[in-house]
């Protein structure tokens, strides 16, 4: 409890652990908020809080999930990401090696991606009344004027999703319930924004563009659908999703199209652009396998329905919950 | 679970209860971020989570204090506060009318302090994974050219404190032990940021600006000296302490110096400029019983020392943990 009390304890831990790992300028500050510039007077900001459960899963951990996962709400809004705050909530007695491994995934994740943790909080809270590790990051970016996301839609826009689905829910339900496969399922948790970069680079009046994390790609439709009131139409047949998924999928009785995504988008753009954009996206390591999945049509139900693979018609309902929770 | 599992449930929780409650068009943008252009270039960022028990207290509750306390992380810069932040963490389970009183305070604060809330998050973990609602804001300000706030202190500064201390920590404490006194202790949560801008009006090149929260005065003290390589000298009889504050902490044993506050900061500045800046805080509604209470001395040592209602002189340590956890 002392390393959340205010005092000296809490003192060296933000020295020892927190400030060694994620050095930079702004940080070093050492006050209770960051003072910094930006460029350009045009913001996004996004905030997360990660209760994943388990805390290390194939594939990351809590602490590159949170630095991956504040980076792409950014990122779909075409902000280049800037700058991260982070607040730790640790129930007490969890292992300071543990926290450890975990700042220093944040520190790597955040690295790579070239973005600075400039501020943080850590609270403690007794044995029993949280659960490991929680983690709230909170992200500003800047968005470029040549970026010009037009947040509309129109029937017969096109749908695109940045590759192969359900790999990060299925790879934590792995861990979680001790599941063994033939072939490693591993979430796909990484930092779109270069990929976003690259796709605006090209078609720079994208449609829409959103990460489906909670609720996969299911949820994801369902809200473009209702907040522009429109109805989609997908094709089960063009859906990248991977074998052993599928499989997984099977034999746990979930519904991949629901499952949470850490490293995809989705992207809606006018038809005469889309595949130009497709091609653009394939050409980028991180939606090599990027596919045309549907469309936008007109509906004055909203529905999002799919053509199976059996050639039938079925509504992708929006679920009132989750199959999958804490998966994020 | 359904409420944080990206369904259709989580969406009718945010359609309903907190884009009604923290309605503004930043918001309304409806997606994962919020983008919005700032008029100035130079920010500040702040995160903080909030875990405090119980949440509800004499004076506020968890929502009130987040918006207030993250304001005043970011007007201890100098800075305007604009735009906040919030991450639920909810406790499966808690009722939903507890979660309204709470947003529906967050909502008041953040108005009467002419702040949006912008862009929200919610996770629900399991019953006996957290403890009823933890919340993150993270807020972000703007910084006017004329703040020259110089984080630099000198031996023969000054330090004032704006008002009484301890009550918020006691409040909560008498509230969680179930306490009785004869005179009630209220929280002194308050938004800060109008008395620091009233303040940098008069004395623009403050030295240092802080919220004694976690740890009290005594943490903030300490933190400080140890930051800036110097001794504080600080006078018991000169430091504002209600009566009823004083006889609680003799009843519980503590140290008024030790217990939190949400609503006083402490103030270095040059000697020269002290008394006006002292007579400006008192004009204040949220200052008028601010003090000078000590000043900054030379000590390879950087100890805290307090000249005692007694006449003698006593260390004022740096504790390793606090006396009262989870206090904000």
């Amino acid at each position: 409890m002392n390393h959340g009390a205010g005092g000296k304890a809490m003192h060296t831990l933000i020295q020892q652990l927190f400030m060694t790992a994620f050095n930079n300028p702004i940080l070093a500050q050492q006050n209770d908020q960051a003072c910094f510039n930006v460029p350009i007077n045009r913001l996004a900001m996004t905030t997360d809080s990660y209760v994943i459960s388990p805390i290390f899963f194939p594939g990351g951990n809590i602490g590159s999930l949170a630095v991956h996962g504040t980076i792409n709400d950014l990122a779909m809004s075409g902000a280049i990401p800037l700058y991260l705050s982070v607040g730790f909530i640790l129930e007490e007695g969890y292992p300071l090696a543990n926290l450890k491994i975990i700042v220093d995934a944040m520190a790597k994740a955040a690295n790579q991606a070239n973005v600075q943790i400039i501020t943080g909080d850590t609270k403690v809270v007794e044995k029993g009344k949280g659960d490991g590790v929680f983690i709230n990051t909170t992200g500003i970016g800047i968005i470029d004027d040549h970026i010009k996301l037009t947040n509309q839609v129109n029937p017969g826009d096109k749908i695109i999703v940045s590759g192969y689905i359900g790999d990060h829910g299925i790879a934590v339900m792995s861990k979680r319930e001790n599941l063994q496969f033939t072939t490693a399922i591993e979430s796909d948790s990484a930092a779109l924004h270069e990929l976003t970069h690259h796709m605006f680079e090209v078609v720079p009046d994208i449609h829409c563009l959103r990460d489906p994390t909670r609720g996969g790609l299911a949820a994801t439709l369902n809200e473009w659908a209702k907040q522009y009131q429109v109805g989609i139409s997908i094709d089960e047949s063009l859906i990248p999703i991977r074998a052993p998924v599928k499989g997984a999928c099977e034999l746990l009785g979930i519904d991949p199209l629901y499952v949470a995504n850490e490293g995809k988008l989705v992207v809606i753009c006018s038809a005469d652009k889309a595949e130009i954009l497709l091609k653009a996206m394939q050409q980028h390591p991180l939606a090599q396998d990027a596919a045309m999945i549907g469309e936008v049509i007109e509906d004055p139900d909203c529905f999002v329905q799919m053509q199976t693979s059996f050639g039938g018609t079925r509504i992708v309902d929006w679920l009132a919950g989750e199959q999958l929770p804490r998966i994020c």
